[in-house]
């Protein structure tokens, strides 16, 4: 599930739980759409603490610039990543089966103590998360730039098209 | 600040940073009343990882029985114990200065995923995580039991107490 | 509805209303499974008070350690049980169709006063009471303990499949 | 602490909590300014069950008419004693200390389910519970609703007055 | 749609919209199983204010005792019927299609200021408005009283049955 | 308090009590800034319902163009005033001391029915509410659009000004 | 889509994105029904930032004498329009699929600092809108007054042949 | 208020008013310690809309990597500047004197639609948002990776300390 054979991959998308995949597919789609490496796979905090611990504590040394993760409810795993790791967490609330609106996974990503920040985006967005590393990333890479330009040039054309067909 | 020599204490009590402890201080104070030994630390999920995992993951073996742990904010602490050890884990949201109003700290602690409890009491509620601790040790304690017994007997005096001053 | 012939249960299953039933069954699927013995019931505390102050009354003297309440809306049972009781009380918060999104039912069996502790789980997490219960339980019995850190390896077990079934 | 020697009074104020006397004496002066008899004492749903169950049980055949109840955080003696008595009880919502911003006080009282009603009244409205007491005995007592139609035109009268006062 | 030819009703309900009807139907199905003449209609605070006028005016001398309200959204006439009338106001917080999840039908409802109660039940609550209506009227009417006893074993052999029925 | 001697007031400034005058002065001190002439006084919707219907149903014939409505908890004047007049009118959610949190005031003036609008501004924003009258009365105006774009400019000043001073 | 071929239109109704039109719809025929011109398209705050700017900067010039935005999520458009023209903005926070139960969409529109207001009608309430925009429109229109009341006149009708249906 | 001479800063840290100074410092102050240049200053997005474009607009080629932007109430600034650079912005919610218990801050920074994150930080965590600035540029400066290491160090190191005090 990862787009390309290398083993280096410049973005990590982990998640709770195989059931935000849906949600989360989309940080892969527009990464994919970017040009840019990842791996995605399942690190929960709760269920398998030490992978998480492991994945997170390895994170930089396998050549991860920028982890992406995703969970719902009680969302731990945004913030305990981050709270090992060096690189910049993007964190993504999930408005899972379990949780009440969205509303504790958004606290429980977004209201980290002074010391530890997360990139916390809106409820299931996913797609920004990956955005947001393409951004990131693209600090560093003009190419990156110009390219995130020509998507936001797409995004005006396309409500410019939907103002002209309201107009006829 | 344990309240024995000995080496094995009952309950654990953790909390994110030492400005917690004003709060935290009462769950220490109903046990001591109890007569049930712990120990009282300060462990951060964010700031210490590697601490908490070591502190849950041996908490067992070195002969607690029962982890009350507080945390403001997105309060990682309470779940993650919970996540690695096999103690009941007892989760007191604290309304931290960086918490919004208690309700960051209540979600993150309470909204667990299936699985994995904390058994969580309500906003600064130490004194209950402490009467909880001591009700779940009075299960195999009759000695306890009875002292539990007593306490809720002199809940029901004291209120005695203030109806008739009322009525004077 | 309890599964064993004993008279004496280790834990004692109650709900408001009958129709919380399909939530609290997984509690009691949850102690099955780790082979402790319970019994389940309906308990009203606003339809059948003397019910309810009945059976907490009495609930330590037939043997029962612990007691989970489940209750939606204004969810009293829980609490008003252990204003009575000294055994641990596990609430479990239902969304139940009179409900505010749950607000209701967690805020009324979380925010209980000092002295009378009830340890709340996540909103509809019966499976996690039952698994507190377990954990309070094994607290005494070691061969719990061991039954509840297989239970732990298998979540983990589970996830590392689900984390292989991506990355094929 | 009650306003005749009579022992029949026609209006039971009862609180959680001394502490919330300064609030719950609102009640009591309203009904003395409307002069109908009340008794006013502390009964505890959590620390004194039994005690609120007899105050209950025994509120209609001691005479009385109405009950007023204030509570607040996981706020349960409203709910309960409405469960126990036919008489209408009013419920009063105290942001008591342990209360987070009122909103536990509010849905613990106010969400009852179907069969049970509480009379809410606003957060720490204890005033307007005295006056609702007035106008439900009023309903068979035509001085009472004179009383109360002077009352509202002194309020009338005040505002009048106020206006007046900021046009000169 | 009153239950009886007779022009004296002892309680008048009402509503916002016709769409309300669904809800509030509950309150004049509880009246009419306790025997109490009841009126139901529109009033609109909002759509005929002079309507809505002139029904809490009249309400007193046209022999009504207590007044059922229930609106949703911005929900005022339960508050405007009570500043108007010296009668007892029960107010019922409708969840319309053009409310938040309730929150503005319950906050304006319940949150009236001192002066002017409004007697506010759970959301979607008519049948205990219905209830509470029945209790006031009680309070002066012992046959009355002894109805409501019976509708309330009448609610405890429910669940006694309901349970019986578990343990099977 | 009314800045001219006219009879002809182009805006009604009105509150459901004298205590929200600090925060509603502000409305009146930005329309006398702009040369708009106005009164100001106390209408309660609760306590004095007749005053408010009278105020609400002469206000077009006694020339007021805009009504501004300030009020707090079950805040209904803005919305009561709206359903008699068919001037606009312009709603102040205050954060009296009988509201929570301003929750209640916003949303009771905020969630209006279909047919009935009230123009809302932020909480205690008294200012907005003038500048709003401002310019609604400009859209017939031309010298009071080149006020209010002066006004704009000196906003804009200030803000540069602002970071001229952080700049040194 | 604009209901007249003039250049100049009275009312501007824009939207965040075409998938709010199903609720901004709701604006447009109530102008139509009013009489007052509009044209309605298009403009994203976020997607489209000149375009708005452009949009906002030239209202007033172009002869718009009323412009309402519709957004949800975080709904910045009416706010930027507001802090861009002199004209008012009537702000309909929309509960798109991307907001928090409407949450968002409310706050970030309502919640303008002094200076900016918007003039923020409910969740969805496009209808509102469109009248808010004929009462102020109305404040130099004398037609437009009269239509208003009939329109008024017109609701109240509708409940009172309601009222009708039900007491037959 | 910068702290380099140099015109070329890594980070542009921008406020919507100089009362957020006291809160935003704590970025700058960060940044500083990390010794990456950054430039301070106020831009509103409502009050100086102009000036807000040109900022955004003209950040990248002016050689700044990332955004700070604070803002409070209906915080437009992070999401607005977003809109228009294609630089990462990092968006912290100020808890303002005109912030509904930051509520509103939040959801208007965090909620943004796809296509234009925002990297939200929690309420009030400017010091959050400089470190976050810190792991962005780290992704390409390995010298820049091993001061945030020996930051996390610092952070571990302190809470030890914290921790052994308590053991004395």
């Amino acid at each position: 599930m990862s787009n390309t054979n290398s083993q280096n991959f410049s973005v990590g998308i982990i998640m709770g739980s195989k059931s935000d995949l849906p949600v989360m597919q989309d940080a892969a789609d527009i990464l994919k759409e970017f040009g840019i490496s990842y791996e995605i796979t399942v690190v929960s905090a709760h269920r398998t603490p030490e992978r998480m611990f492991t994945y997170a504590k390895e994170a930089h040394s396998r050549g991860l610039k920028i982890i992406i993760a995703g969970a719902g409810g009680a969302a731990h795993l945004p913030g305990m990543v981050a709270s090992i790791t060096t690189l910049p967490v993007i964190g993504v609330p999930v408005k899972s089966s379990n949780s009440i609106d969205g509303w504790d996974s958004i606290l429980s990503i977004l209201q980290m103590p002074n010391g530890i920040p997360v990139a916390t985006v809106a409820l299931n967005a996913a797609k920004n998360a990956g955005l947001l590393a393409a951004q990131i990333l693209a600090t560093a890479d003009d190419a990156l730039t110009a390219k995130m330009q020509a998507y936001k040039d797409e995004l005006r054309r396309k409500v410019e098209e939907s103002a002209e067909s309201m107009s006829n």
